[in-house]
Formats: structure tokens, sequence, C-alpha cells
């Protein structure tokens, strides 16, 4: 295939010389034939699907400075050293671990000693409710406004249940997360200030099912921290529906989560080296790191695939990139960004330039388009390459794109993208012990291997982000 | 929602009246509100979720003419009418029937009376083998070409066994579909032309899983009619690999399939009345029959749910069309057509003014787009409407479009055409056992029915298809 690309390149490059000079389109009729043959590349190769399987069976439950992590990182760096990059190299960062412990008990409290057993995890980052548990009654809210309209008199002493649905009539379920996701993040203290002594929270998904949902939350101070719980979107349409019928109703949570201190673990770091701007850095990944209750299939290994599948499909395709392309697999997205913090102050330190940060942290969904963080000439220039993607519904370019963990580049002045997975089923795993690798579409992985591969390609080609 | 629409439009029709009649652009500014209403109603609904569990769960194995699409027929008539439409009514044809009869054994012989049981099923119309079964060495081929220049000598008295892969390599599986589809349409006939006993396919799916694939075959004539089996892609790698090894591999095949007598069944139809032009009459509709193997619910209850639930949104939401929607859920897609003949028969019949013919029939998947099959303007023209559907990712307009049913409207001079959903996993249920509502996704079907909703509205409103 790779001779065949070159000869045909080279045919074209024959005819069409003089007018490439001065024409994009004919030079993109050339490119047309590269990205064609890097997504039968990647349609035809089930190395990233099969990488993504070892992490998530050998590795599940990944959550930063876990042994469940760790192990992630040796199969990650040997993956990456199979591509047979030009280095492949572990950076050092102090991950800060959280333990979830025990199966966390929560039950609806019903007359002589009967209950109903609630889907629930603790959120990361809280602190436990000791061994005995609470038990109290239950106010449900759906916004801090609320909160404080009740105010101390119907919140102390009680658990604040958060139940603001995603909303569903949001076209990009991202959207309906964004406006809820203040009930995790923040529930806790701002339900303290009123004397709350725990809160439960409705998971962040947008269908009814019985996994919770946790993610990281955070506590405004150290001085008043209560125990915050995810309820599964089933249990909180029931727990609202007695609540409405009585609304004295009690509710158990016993946990035993607890944060452990640092140590030492590592971002893994690939890199193919430049032809012509070696010193000029494409940054690419994902993270490493996931939450403990699944195996971090779509959240996200296959973010890491993706950008690790990019070296495959480069050197598959005989691709020689002008500036270095480096994979970099992000320690701890999901609680503090250690990794991606002590990957932006390396670069910041050694005055490194990263011509672009690309991060791929929505999943493993058919790809539909690009987000982009970057100037709008910039994002003009992008435009005019996107016409040749349209073949693979690579169409929409979203003003705003990046990830987590490339933001931490923005205050260095770098452009940031990603590719824009279909987003309707993400949420349905996110977080929750549903993210496993069953849930991985081997043909929706090669179509966002192929979408990345693209996108380095042409930007790379085309200085579409600055000389 | 209706009132705020209405007085939405009202306040925009106020402050715009004069430039409405000048500008597309402001006038799309208005159905901008309007499809983002009907998308609000479509994912805040599970109306047609709803209605195709109830008919895949009451009336699953809808093959033409069998009991379960007679079921079908009545569940689908009773969730028309609860729509509320102007008008329900049943469309008569004769059905073709074909009986799978007893589950077919199929198996690789191995010593001492050992075998392999392959996962197998009958080609619809399909002869049986005979009670007693036959058995005979397996000779494969990928095509036509190969077939002829193994000859008679090679073939005679043996199995021909279809073995071309759909090509993972093409972006569109469709397309692999339709590269590897004359192997089970025309495989048997072709086969029997050299003295083969028998042909057994590989399943038309673009993946390696144990489900046999149905679909329909057609014999050239009566006078040499063999038996066509379906084997999974499993086991066609499998029975491959065996005959690599040993060319004289024997396998047994046993069906007892057969044809039966023509029975009188029925298209199912629901008219909304258009206000300014009620003779002239937008046809969309999904096929209501489906393979005996599984529920029908992407091929095609799903299709049927599309149509329906425009009623229900253009109600919901007080959108009075200008031309009469007839939803027409079709007897008879996967084999004979014998509703789509008789549906284009009584339009000619009855020189009625078919404006569109739209058909969903591929699938429950996320819509990214529209294929047409129209003049160039009248693409053109809808082409410039097609902005205003970017925020719910409809970008693509393929050229070519409609589907088997409303395809038989062509020769009446009927542009037609679809939605187009993903295509990805559509071949992983198509005429399997695994096409179950428990594959199906409840916002990607709200996701579809706006869809379809705002593609009639906009198409209907801007006479984008001829005054």
């Amino acid at each position: 295939m790779r001779k065949l690309v070159v000869l045909t390149l080279i045919a074209f490059g024959f005819c069409s010389c003089y007018a490439q000079e001065n024409s994009l389109a004919i030079s993109l009729q050339n490119d047309s034939i590269v990205i064609a043959s890097l997504y039968k590349s990647a349609l035809t190769s089930s190395g990233g699907y099969d990488n993504l399987r070892e992490l998530t069976s050998k590795a599940p439950h990944r959550l930063a400075g876990s042994e469940g992590c760790a192990n992630g990182i040796k199969i990650l760096f040997n993956q990456l050293k199979a591509l047979n990059p030009d280095t492949v190299y572990l950076q050092p960062a102090m991950a800060l671990p959280w333990l979830r412990g025990e199966k966390e008990v929560v039950y609806i409290e019903l007359p002589k000693g009967k209950r109903i057993l609630l889907h629930a995890s603790a959120l990361g980052g809280s602190v436990g409710t000791g061994l005995k548990g609470l038990a109290a009654e239950v106010v449900e809210v759906k916004s801090f406004e609320e909160l404080k309209a009740l105010g101390e008199a119907n919140v102390k002493g009680k658990i604040v249940f958060y139940n603001l649905a995603m909303d569903p009539a949001l076209f990009n379920p991202g959207e309906g997360y964004g406006r809820a996701a203040f009930q995790r993040t923040a529930g806790a203290s701002e339900a303290a200030k009123y004397g709350a002594i725990a809160t439960l929270v409705r998971s962040l998904t947008n269908r009814i099912d019985t996994f919770p949902h946790t993610g990281v939350m955070r506590y405004a101070d150290t001085t008043n921290m209560i125990p915050s719980v995810a309820i599964s979107t089933f249990d909180a349409e029931l727990l609202s529906t007695r609540l409405k019928s009585d609304p004295t109703q009690r509710v158990f949570i016993r946990t035993t989560c607890k944060s452990l201190p640092a140590v030492v673990s590592y971002n893994v770091i690939a890199e193919l080296k430049g032809g012509e701007k070696p010193e000029e850095i494409i940054t690419i990944g994902g993270h490493l790191d996931s939450w403990d209750l699944g195996e971090g299939a779509h959240d996200d290994g296959v973010g890491c695939m993706h950008a690790m599948e990019v070296i495959r499909l480069f050197k598959q395709n005989g691709i020689q990139p002008k500036r270095t392309i480096r994979v970099v697999l992000f320690l701890d997205e999901e609680t503090h960004q250690v990794g991606a913090k002590a990957y932006a102050a390396s670069v910041k330190d050694k005055g490194e330039k990263i011509y672009v940060g690309i991060e791929s942290d929505s999943g493993g969904g058919a790809p539909k388009g690009f987000g982009m963080s970057a100037s709008p000439a910039q994002m003009e220039s992008f435009r005019q390459l996107m016409g040749i993607l349209a073949p693979y519904d690579l169409y929409q370019l979203r003003n705003g794109g990046g990830g987590v963990d490339v933001g931490f580049l923005k205050p260095l002045g770098v452009p940031t993208m990603n590719v824009l997975p279909s987003p309707h089923r993400y949420f349905y795993y996110h977080h929750s012990a549903f993210d496993t690798f069953k849930e991985i579409d081997m043909r929706e992985v090669q179509l966002g291997c192929a979408a990345h591969a693209a996108l380095v390609y042409l930007i790379d080609k085309y200085d579409t982000l600055g000389s």
C-alpha cells in the first residue's frame, strides 16, 4: 500500500508540479489520496482496538496513584515501544490518590428495619461517613438558589439531594452535563454552609439506568467537609417520588473513602521526530488514568489509542511529519491534573515550542468534526482544508476545542484542538462501571484513529497554526 | 411549548415582516425556532421508542404474509390511529409468503461422525434440501469470474461457498454491502450453471460474529433451483481455513424452507391533510415487514417510527403542513415489494401528485444528513435550507436518495429522499437475530424522528421540489 501511495503521489506530482505550487486545490487532490490511504490502513487494522483490550483487561480501574494506574503505565509504555517511535519515556508527577474503600451502602429506610438499597458511589475526593455511617431526612433541590431559599432552617442536620437531570432536550449532551455538573463538583460545600451533613447527587448521565456515575468533587474549604455520594438516575427518580409522598423520608449512607499520601507516578510520552521542523512539537494525547469503577475504555483508554495510532498510521504509510509528533498519555486528568501540570511546566521550563495541543477525551464514538481553540485566521486556514475530509463525515468545525489536559498549554499561547466524536452515548459510560471494553465498537475506534491521523497530517503539512 | 413557539413566531414576524418577504435568511431564522421546537419535542418524548417496543415485542418476525406480519399491521394501524391523523386505512396487496421451516442444520463433517455445527440460515426464497439434507465437498470462490474459471469440472456435484467479505476499508459499509450482495442474490443460479448442488454464502455484515444474516435471493430460472444458505462470518472464516488445509472437506446442509401460496395483506397508511395544497402528497414511510430471524427493530420498525412520529411532532407543535403528509408503512420490502408496487399502481391509477417520496430504511443510527434523487435545481434549493440544520449535525447532502419502496414512484417522476443515519453499525443487525429492540438507542430514535420532521417541514414550506 505504501508503495502504491508513493507511486501515485509521484505520478500526481509529475503531472501537476507547476500548478501545485499555485493551487491549494490541486495539492489537496494529492492529499486526498494520502488520507484515503490513512483511512484504509486504520479500517483494516485492529491495532488500536487490540491495545485497548489489553489495557482495559489487564489494567482496569486506573485511578491516579493506584495499582491499576501503575499497571496501565507499564502496558502503555510497552505498547508505545512496540510502535517503534524515535523515543518513549516517562515523565514523573506526584499523584494524589483517593481510595474508595469498602463498597458504599446507601439505602432508603423503611418501617420495621426494611430498606431499599440504592446504587451509589462516593464522589472522588469525598470524605467518608465513618464506619457507622449516617442517617437523616433528605431535602431535594435542583439548584443552589433553591438551597439558599430553603436556608439553614430546612437544611441543617439533613442530607441534601441534588436532583437536576441532564436536560435531554439539549442536542449536545455535553451541554447538559456542563449545566448539571455543579451539583457534583461544588454541591457538598454549598450544602454544608447551611448545615447539611451529607449530599446525594443524581448521576450525570443522559439516560435512566442503575449505574452510579462518580466524578471529582472539591471542597471550598477544609473546615466543613461532608460526604458526597452519587446515586443512579433510576434511584434518583425513585427517591424523588418517595420524597413527594413522604418529605420525612430518611436515607442511610455509609462510605469509607479517603485520600492517601502523594505517590510518584508518570505521564507516558513517545515522540516521532519531525523532518523539517523537529523543534516544533505537535502534542497529541489522551489520559491514561480512569475512574475506579469501570475499565476506563471510553474514558479515556480510547483517547490514548487515538493518539498512539497516529504513530502507527504515519509509519505504515511512510509519512514523515515536518514537525515532531509527541504523544502524551497524561496522568490524572480525572482528579488533580498533576500530569498535565507537570507536562506544561516542563514545556515552559525548556522553552519548547508546542505547535498545537490535540486531546481526545470524549469517548470512542464515530467522529463528526473538530473543535478548535485558535485565532480566527487559524480556524479559517483549517476550514479551507476540511473539504477533503467530507467523504469521512468530518463536517463540523466548532469554535472551542482541546481538552482539560492540553488546556494547561493555553497560557503558553498554544492553540488546542480535538476531534469531535458523536456525543449522544458518551455519558452512558462516563465515570461508571458501564465504561467497559465490551461497550467499545472496533470500527468506531478505527474511524477515530484515522480522523486523528488525518488531522495531524493536514495541520502539519499546511502550517495551519502558523509557520 | 406550542404557545411559546407561536408567540415567538408572532414576535419575530412582527419585527421582520417586511424583510421576511425579501430574505430567505430572515425566514430561516424563524424556521430555526420551529426546528428547535421539533427537536425539543422529539428529545423529550419516548413515543416512537415506546411504539417500537410494542411492535417488536408483540410482533417480531414480520415476514410478509406471516402471522407476525399480520400482528404488526394491526399494531401499527392502532398506533397510527392513536396519533389522531385525519385518516388511517389499509391498502391491500398480495403477499407471497416464504417459510423457513425447521431450524437449519449445517455442519462441517469430521472423521468418526463428529461435526462442527455452523450458524446458518436459509436465504429468503430458497428451496429446501429435502428432509434428508445433502452433503458434498465444498469449493470456495469470491466472484463469478472465479466460479467460471473453475468450471463444471471443479464445481459439479459440489457445494459452492461464496466468501467475499464486505470490504472494511470502504468508509460506507453500504458500499461494501452493495459490492458483495451478488453472492446472496444471484449466487445460487450462477453456481447451478456449473452443476453445484447448493451454495453457502458468507453473511453480509461488516464484523466477525456468529449471527447468520439472511436476505432475499432470486433464481434466474425455475428449472435448476438449488438451496442457498447464509453462514455467519465467524463460520465463513472457519470453513475457509479448514478448506485451505483440506480441500476435500465436506459439509452437510439440511433446510426445509419453502414458498407458500399468496395471501392478502396490507400497507398501512395514514394522512394528515394539507392546508394549502392538500392534493399534493408528501409520501413518507418505512416498511412494516421484517426478516423472520429478528424483531425487525433496526430493519425497519424504526423506519416506520421515523415516519409516524412526523405526525405527532407536527401536531404537538401546531404545524399545519401546506401539503398532505401521507405516512405509508409498506408491506414486503424484503422480498417482492408487493406493497410498494400496489402503492405506486394506486398513485398512478388515481393520478395523484406525489410531491416527494421519503423513505427510512437504514436503521436507527444518529442522522448525519440527507440523500436526494432529484434535479440539480431541486438539490440546490434544498442545500440552501440546510444551514439551519447544522446545529443538529445534519451536514451531508448526498446525490442519490430514497429507498427501495419509494423507488417505485420514480417512474412517475417523483423525487425521492432519505435521512442518512450513521451507517457504521447497521449491518451488525441487518437481516439477523441480532436485530432486536435491545439494540435500539432511544436518543438516536428521537434524533431520527426529529430529523424527518425537520426535513418535511422545510421542503413543504419552501416548495423545494417544485411549487
